[in-house]
């Protein structure tokens, strides 16, 4: 038993259901029924408290359990997950026009990127059912995080990724150890072929829409957010938007601190997605179904044509009264490089998408110059090197010869 | 004037210089005659104790400043550096046969590894010296780290590199706005043209065995340590060894918290060199001066064939009653594995080589089973994935199809 969880709820039908092992959607809509963790709040108010959190040393996810859906002596993860960098690049905002922007980090989780979050909630819900092995299908940093944070558990994972999966990519969840099973087909192949196995070998299933615990991971970044701005609330956060998962859980985060009383208001949520895969800003702008799309741009962590949590994503938005936008392949390449330049910190394509969108936005005065506004950079550009140097450049190559060096350098200005 | 050093002395000939802007190495030893910062510890023990740090909540590398050669305001770098995770990962330490074995995840510094500790007094330093410019040359942490750490503090940086420097470092740089000279030779070769250009330009020179304050920001590395292990000293500490620069920086750190009375012993120091490019152990091991060798192994980020600072490293295992050992590209591919299989940790090949060289000196019976021993992963596996996929072997492929996989899966075992 969980105590501080009530219920899970369908977010489609309303339909309640106990916080049990193996209950992953609502029994009555099928996969579209993805469920809500609802927490008891008075039980939690009665616990935490922002001078609590002053007092509390443990810099990680942990320093919210009360916030998530796992019991006080379950194993969690030795990795250590959350408590990444909020920076305040001042020549970055002055580039977008903005007096009071903020930057979190969350490519310096511990597999390098945001992902952790979740996959720390995956083998922690994992161990607490005592299932010895994890499986997910995915492309990238939900299988690398899962892969890492299963090894340092002393479980077993099963990877299914697309034929197309980046040896990179691969190459990290082969270093964890995972069994990785490169499926000769698209990426719905192998999440079929996944979903299979999963039933047969009744593995604990990480497939982030399908499992209602790991969004509860995810809100874990924004709560930091609340405590690192001293439980200032911002005007405008900004995500990146593939399967919807993520800026899902952002905004639960927001929503489970004001429902306990941490904090007065709620932000408006900023969701970006690529212009070569957008079904989720399309479904926001003209108020229709989500119809799949052809995944067409660079991003490949929210190339996501056929996304599995669009309801959840698109509540936030809609909720916080904020808003979408789309960012072009080449506006996406031009926010690495100004990210980089300006704070020194390397995104990959999906993570600095959010702030390529954000870019446009501002410059539209949708955002205002005086919002307090956070950005978050969902993975770190070392997952992706070669569309790194695509947005960057050559170097300059000169022999060991310090007149070759002078021409050289005075022909590049 | 920064009230807590007392004055700059060569290492080899003793002569203290004043801890002035533009003072590098010993007037009258020249290169070698690298100079060691020297602390006021009766007016440090004055400023801080293990209760001070206790109720210190800045977890940085500037949790230390009074152990930093750098003035109380001076501008820092806002990249969060230090603080890295230290882990204690059982199931590697029965791997090895050590029962009190831990790991320092120094791959999760901002720009992925141990050198932004370096980086991050290099720009504060030049910052205070009014330079504009800053630069070195590396085989690519250094590098990356320094060009990261200037783009957050508005510095132009140049950069030389070796023609061979892995992708995903070159990457980086380019991303954070460096000038990038990719020199077509050897690190010998790199080095010696940027010291020829820092000369003519007057750039501020990172040159890590020439800057005598690098050191001091690699140092926090093991003061981090001490506080994380509660201020119990290990038995032995391990790290991979180079230009020499970071076992030296390592040692210091224990060295300076002892004569401040926050330690109360030294632990033993390890120094791992990879076979293909071994100077400085021959060095330990023949007693002779340095003899230049070949660059020959994978692990790039300490294959140096000349390098700059034997002496303090040296110096440092010797005192430290510690001891060298040589590896392997084999034995660090498989000590990468390893530590990714049983801890979720990605080291790149110069971060798992101490790993593998602790793996030895286990099985020999040097360290003991019950020894307490910090490991240092000096750098992220995703910096070089090439030579990733080199250790991990390939995924296992299959059509989408249950019955191929239940197959492939048996034959697999």
């Amino acid at each position: 038993m969980v105590e501080n969880v009530k219920y899970l709820q369908c977010i489609k039908c309303g339909r309640r259901y106990p916080p049990n092992p193996g209950i992953y959607t609502c029994g009555q809509c099928g996969p579209e029924g993805i469920l809500d963790v609802i927490y008891d709040y008075d039980y939690i108010r009665k616990q935490v408290s922002r001078e609590s959190f002053l007092n509390n040393r443990d810099y990680s996810i942990w320093r919210y359990a009360h916030f998530l859906p796992i019991r006080k002596d379950s194993r969690r993860t030795p990795l250590r997950v959350g408590w990444t960098p909020l920076y305040r690049p001042e020549r970055l905002g002055s580039e977008l026009g903005l007096d009071r922007l903020y930057l979190k980090d969350d490519g310096l989780n511990p597999t390098a990127s945001l992902k952790d979050r979740a996959s720390a909630i995956a083998v922690v819900k994992a161990a607490e059912e005592g299932a010895g092995t994890v499986a997910c299908s995915s492309t990238g940093n939900a299988a690398s995080s899962l892969a890492g944070n299963a090894a340092a558990m002393g479980l077993k994972s099963y990877i299914f990724v697309p034929q197309r999966a980046p040896q990179g990519k691969v190459a990290q969840l082969l270093i964890f150890g995972a069994a990785v099973i490169s499926v000769q087909g698209s990426y719905e192949d192998a999440f079929r072929l996944s979903a299979q196995a999963i039933e047969l070998w009744g593995w604990y299933n990480r497939n982030a829409a399908i499992n209602p615990y790991l969004v509860e991971g995810k809100k874990t970044v924004t709560l930091e957010i609340c405590e690192q701005l001293d439980w200032q609330v911002p005007d405008w956060v900004v995500f990146s938007v593939g399967d919807g998962c993520t800026i899902a859980g952002a905004w639960k985060g927001f929503v489970d601190f004001f429902k306990a009383g941490l904090i007065e208001k709620l932000p408006k949520m900023l969701g970006v997605q690529a212009e070569g895969c957008c079904p989720i800003s399309n479904a926001f702008f003209s108020g229709e179904d989500i119809r799949p799309m052809e995944e067409n741009t660079i991003a490949d962590s929210i190339a996501v044509g056929v996304p599995r949590n669009p309801r959840k994503a698109l509540r936030a938005i809609r909720e916080s009264k904020g808003t979408m936008v789309n960012v072009t392949d080449d506006e996406i390449l031009q926010a690495m490089k100004l990210l980089g330049n300006t704070c020194g910190v390397f995104g990959e394509p999906a993570g600095a998408a959010g702030l390529a969108g954000l870019k446009k936005l501002a410059a539209a005065g949708v955002i205002k110059k005086g919002d307090m506004v956070v950005a978050c950079i969902t993975g770190n550009g070392l997952k992706d090197v070669q569309n790194a140097v695509r947005a960057s450049g050559e170097p300059v190559k000169v022999s060991p010869d310090l007149e070759e060096l002078k021409k050289k350098l005075s022909a590049a200005g």
